[in-house]
């Protein structure tokens, strides 16, 4: 019979509460055959503060342990900036090779958009997880004083930048329109820039079905608000990837909605799943918290198990259930309707 | 008597076009005893073609020797990308310590928004305009093989980042609502990002009656379009404001009507107005170039030169010419009714 190890961080702010339901969504979701055990992380502020801890080693290994990572939000704004950030949400992506970081953008009906015309959206960005300005390479010198000077390094490699490029051209090909955009800012950052021109280039060649496309970063928001539709699938550096895929939750009904997975295509490590959204802790409590994106994770956390069936059934009960949805509805509620959708 | 001398850099594609009518809208604008001479240079694709060069030394000598500079835009796919960002656009705004990269936006009547219910859309990115990622510091080994890593460092310094920030706290100081956000992402580069947030709340203290924010890049992307009203000047690091201006230009009636300075405040080198848009090869020659933006840039020329009641005449003009405009008229008839506005 089939199993899953999973490991449930759910931390701070809403992060207890949306996982809950995503909880509730995935054992409904699942066939009767398969065993789910859950194994849950008490990680986050609270911790840290309690102890100073943001990951131990220990945890580190243990978490290996499992065939995937469902988390909540971490944060909470009375720890230091950075400190869980760099500690122990990126030091997940990092140690566990995250490099593919999806994130899919789809604009469901009946949703708010700040868009007029609610133009056609269904794109998926996959954007880089291990490498960029994300490996907290730099330093200050002469800190605090007149004369500090403070650097950020972009670190890209070949190695790095061809399987996250290659995972996207896949994707690419596996759907309908077959379109990949690179996004990049090639004319001024041109050393990482032309590195990752080059190999998508290079990569292309393999796909001749997919159509190509090159745009600036600054140029990408532009049209992420006046021609969504115009996406397919975008593969992007950790940083663009960071600012666009904001952009693309507020175009599609906002951040309630947006999930996201940390992939490591390899197996070699667990993959994480994650709403996009942070901890919000000033509506922690209330029942005021979307579960929705953490639900819409735990589709992409199927998924990539190899529960396709499953994962579906979930985004076409979160389809449905938001035509029908009633905003006065509780975390809870919401937790509940998607769950009796999906097992009925 | 008075006088301006005015270089001015048409450059490529449509820049020729809009600098003309950013021309004729300035002759009219100005009080007659004031008297205009303008040197013209050639720079940009075609003379890279013709020459090799981008900007010679005595062409940044002779540049020095004028009180502002009007550049239309620059840019040709024909030319390698970086070659003319890295080798003219940028080398003009280091060369030229224009360290206030100003962006004005402005949501216009009868203009187009992405955005439904058109919200109330007026403020100011002061973007920093020669440090962080466009230092052009970074390299790449082993270049074009399967082990080559390529970096870029963004150069943070305690100097750079207090003038811009004090910059933008007087401009916010200056305008009614008194309000200024910081956007970084210091949870992730946090050795740049506390460098800009200690700098920015140890300036603050200087300006109590100025109302501060914090926000990521990635949050702030999406209040630009759920809620850009909260914003009233915002400062951020280069690449930031980079992205963080177009988007602001797409939710603000498009590229067509942003205009920006590069400023150097200390007036020890001739500041640069500009639009935010790129050469656009495909309509150059069309007539369908908006030349507002650069009409607009005109303004803050205007401004910056002390002409503040001709900059003010100039941006009425463009304010009553909008809600009148005919989506058919031509570059050379929308700096017709302009200048006709202008000097009426
Ligand atoms: C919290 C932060 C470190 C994180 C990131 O920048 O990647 C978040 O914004 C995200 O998008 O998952
Ligand atoms: C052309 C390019 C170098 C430039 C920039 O990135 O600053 C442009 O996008 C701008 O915003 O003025």
């Amino acid at each position: 019979s089939r199993s899953i190890r999973l490991a449930v961080i759910p931390g701070d702010g809403i992060g207890q509460e949306v996982v809950a339901q995503g909880l509730k969504v995935l054992g409904a979701a699942l066939p009767q055959d398969v065993k789910l055990e859950t194994k849950s992380y008490d990680l986050g502020a609270r911790r840290w503060h309690a102890t100073g801890e943001t990951l131990t080693d220990a945890e580190l290994e243990s978490l290996k342990d499992h065939d995937a990572i469902l988390l909540g939000a971490i944060g909470d704004p009375s720890v230091p900036s950075g400190v869980l950030e760099r500690g122990l949400l990126l030091k997940l992506r990092f140690a566990f090779d995250h490099y593919v970081n999806l994130r899919p953008s789809k604009l469901f009906p009946n949703t708010t958009t700040p868009l007029a015309g609610r133009p056609d959206i269904d794109f998926v960005v996959v954007r880089e997880g291990t490498e960029g300005p994300y490996v907290g390479n730099g330093g200050s010198l002469r800190t605090g004083t007149p004369a500090e000077v403070a650097t950020e390094v972009s670190l890209n490699t070949a190695y790095g930048v061809e399987r996250v490029v290659r995972d996207a051209y896949e994707r690419a090909n596996s759907r309908p329109r077959k379109k990949l955009t690179l996004v990049h800012k090639n004319n001024v950052l041109v050393h990482a820039g032309h590195l990752w021109k080059n190999i998508f280039d290079k990569v292309g060649a393999e796909y001749p079905d997919v159509t190509t496309d090159y745009l600036h970063v600054d140029a990408a928001t532009i049209f992420f608000v006046t021609q969504p539709e115009r996406f397919d699938v975008i593969v992007t550096d950790n940083l663009f990837g960071d600012i666009l895929t904001d952009l693309a939750a507020a175009v599609t009904g906002g951040i309630g909605l947006a999930a996201s997975g940390n992939i490591n295509p390899s197996g070699a490590f667990p993959s994480m799943f994650e709403p996009v959204h942070g901890s919000a802790p000033d509506i922690a409590g209330t029942g005021k918290a979307d579960p929705t994106a953490t639900i819409l994770s735990v589709a992409l956390l199927l998924q990539h198990l190899g529960y396709a069936d499953e994962a579906a059934r979930i985004e076409a009960a979160v389809a449905e259930d938001l035509t029908e949805r009633d905003a006065a509805r509780t975390t809870d509620e919401i937790g509940d309707a998607l769950a009796a959708r999906v097992s009925g």
